[in-house]
């Protein structure tokens, strides 16, 4: 390992995404070994109060907040019921180096699917990068912390394992956007908040364009249609359905002062489709 | 923007008070856009759990900890119920150059009350500083982020937009502090933590300056007189009302083992004064 | 002091355990301090949410992380029901210069106890490198804070006040581990975590050089006897004792799907035998 060698570029900047909790000393485990391998790393907690296992909650973590992080940044998310066990640890990266490291357990499948471009796919086995002995529970320390620790300092990510398709990787239940005939979207469900709301795939940007067309739209889901886009969700009565784009970067489906979730019958993979109507 | 420019000097330290929990990603988000404009910024977490809309509580974070910042530290409080609306956000800065920015409903107002010396109140309006599309309802990360990370690296508070007189500032709820004709002084309660204590806006460090005097004195609020001062509020028997200089910095009033706010009938906004007593 | 010196080396890592919770505004002030006094330093939180006053939990998170960080991290711990009393305040250090502050309530013994080798104790006395007025409850600020960070900066720990023998310190109630005569070792249970498992004082690798030796053991705690140790806790039927290294580095003792504590009427301090059986 180069980590210690002399160098003039400051090391890249590591996020964490897991479901450790505020109150164990994991987080910081993880933080001694990064720091004492790549000092100096500026590292961001995105959060560690994940839903135990919920791989769904941490990758709408990842990929909300990876497009807010300059090229470069090293993103790990360890949500990782599978530790121990014969599940893969992978590493993807896009041409601007940015990197995301998480178990195969359909994370990196739906970030792909999410942010595109991905030009690299590595499964994490080289143990000259971990730190030993290796624990069978604490993956986080032992081998994510130090291989981002690594990656900080410029080692390739091609060093750390082979090369594989991105096909191989274990798809997640998050449906993928695909444009229409019609010239409308097709996506779905990615995740429900506290309150009932819904988090679709469909990124407002892909809203704002139909917008800045002129065009309208109307959101279909089950059998229900949305008959426009709001700005916010309490721009409608109490009681009504709204879709808004949401503080996260995509269309959200919420009732006002209600739970969309149960008035809809919907859970995370429900389709979503947004209709062009053509200038209103 | 000129954020980018080799530069000798290290960036401004910026620290982050919110209403946006430790669950979501939003403060990741905040903090991705203001590494990829400022590298290297140090960023310092205060609270992010302030309840949702309270800009009391936000005050009183503020005004506790500015103090214990250097000169030039750049300190960003969203706690924003009126975000997208009509609402001004604003930028203070004081003539050491820190800033503090805030939407202009109270809080500005509240920090210069009681952190007095403000030089320059700027509204900030300059989208060449703002991460676009300014998003309506996350103008966390679309203006205070980007705002704050140019602040860092060195941009003046007024290229942020206009000018404008401190009078013209939203007022908050809370009493500032003026010395009596007798040697007293007059404040409030600014704040009620979860035990039920009455945190006042009187500085301890005026209290020092009675006791340094050899002087006495007494605490009034309603009809109520505490006789003295104590040093913690532990010091009296159980059930006892108990004044004394708290850990943020103000005189706190407290009942020990039982809650001051209802035995008063005290909130925010409750006046206070402090009796000077002569030599004692 | 000297903090302010011109330096060509980085500051030194600063770990912050407390029990200050994450709502209020101390940590970050005890941040400000730091960073005004020694600017650009790393501060990492291992975690604020410590039960009040709770000195073993304190205590054991401690112990878990510093030997994940770089030799000469200063460690902070402020978990101190006895501030602003007569209690001393105690800095620990080793050849590496690795320092741990905290208040002599058991935490700067039992981590001795379990990372042995200190070659320094002093008293916290130097008012030179406190804050003033330093405020009755809140040393964390006042003292913690600022002598950290003149540590953090290159002053060495000897300039803070006269030393003493470690023999001096208050005892924690947490057992040390000894090797037996027999070739196993004895230590005993110096934590519960929430699901009522049981953290013991023995290290993984003593473990570790039992299994690599080939040879068995048994853990006896009362008059139960575990008869091997597990991989984790789920490899056992529910209901089961199971005894397995856990992921903060020591043996831990657990019911599958119930409380080990409630099971084996075990709490802090209750002995743990490690026997050694030979080849198996």
């Amino acid at each position: 390992m180069n980590q210690t060698e002399s160098r003039n570029t400051p090391n890249r900047v590591i996020t964490l995404i897991t479901d450790f909790g505020m109150e164990d000393p994991y987080v910081g485990m993880m933080k001694g070994v990064v720091l004492s391998a790549a000092p100096g790393t500026v590292i961001v907690d995105i959060t560690h109060t994940i839903s135990p296992y919920a791989y769904q909650e941490a990758l709408m973590a990842a990929v909300s907040t990876i497009p807010c992080f300059a090229a470069g940044t090293v993103h790990v998310v360890v949500v990782d019921p599978g530790v121990g066990g014969d599940r893969r640890i992978v590493g993807i990266e896009w041409p601007d180096t940015t990197v995301v490291l998480a178990p195969d357990n359909g994370i990196p499948e739906g970030v792909i699917a999410q942010l595109p471009g991905v030009c690299r796919v590595i499964e994490i086995v080289n143990p000259a990068y971990f730190r030993h002995p290796v624990h069978a529970t604490f993956h986080g320390r032992d081998i994510f912390a130090p291989v981002a620790a690594a990656l900080a300092t410029g080692v390739p990510l091609s060093d750390m394992g082979p090369a594989f398709s991105p096909g191989d990787l274990t798809a997640s239940l998050i449906p993928s956007v695909r444009e229409l005939a019609s010239g409308g979207f097709e996506g779905g469900v990615q995740g429900i908040d506290r309150f009932g709301n819904l988090i679709t795939t469909i990124p407002e940007t892909l809203l704002l364009n139909i917008q800045t067309a002129g065009d309208g739209c109307c959101i279909r889901i089950g059998d229900v249609c949305i008959d426009a886009l709001s700005d916010t969700f309490s721009s409608k009565p109490v009681g009504d359905l709204v879709a808004y784009p949401g503080s996260r970067g995509w269309l959200e489906i919420a009732v006002n002062q209600g739970r969309a979730d149960e008035r809809l019958g919907a859970g995370i993979g429900t389709r979503v489709v947004v209709q062009r109507l053509g200038r209103v």
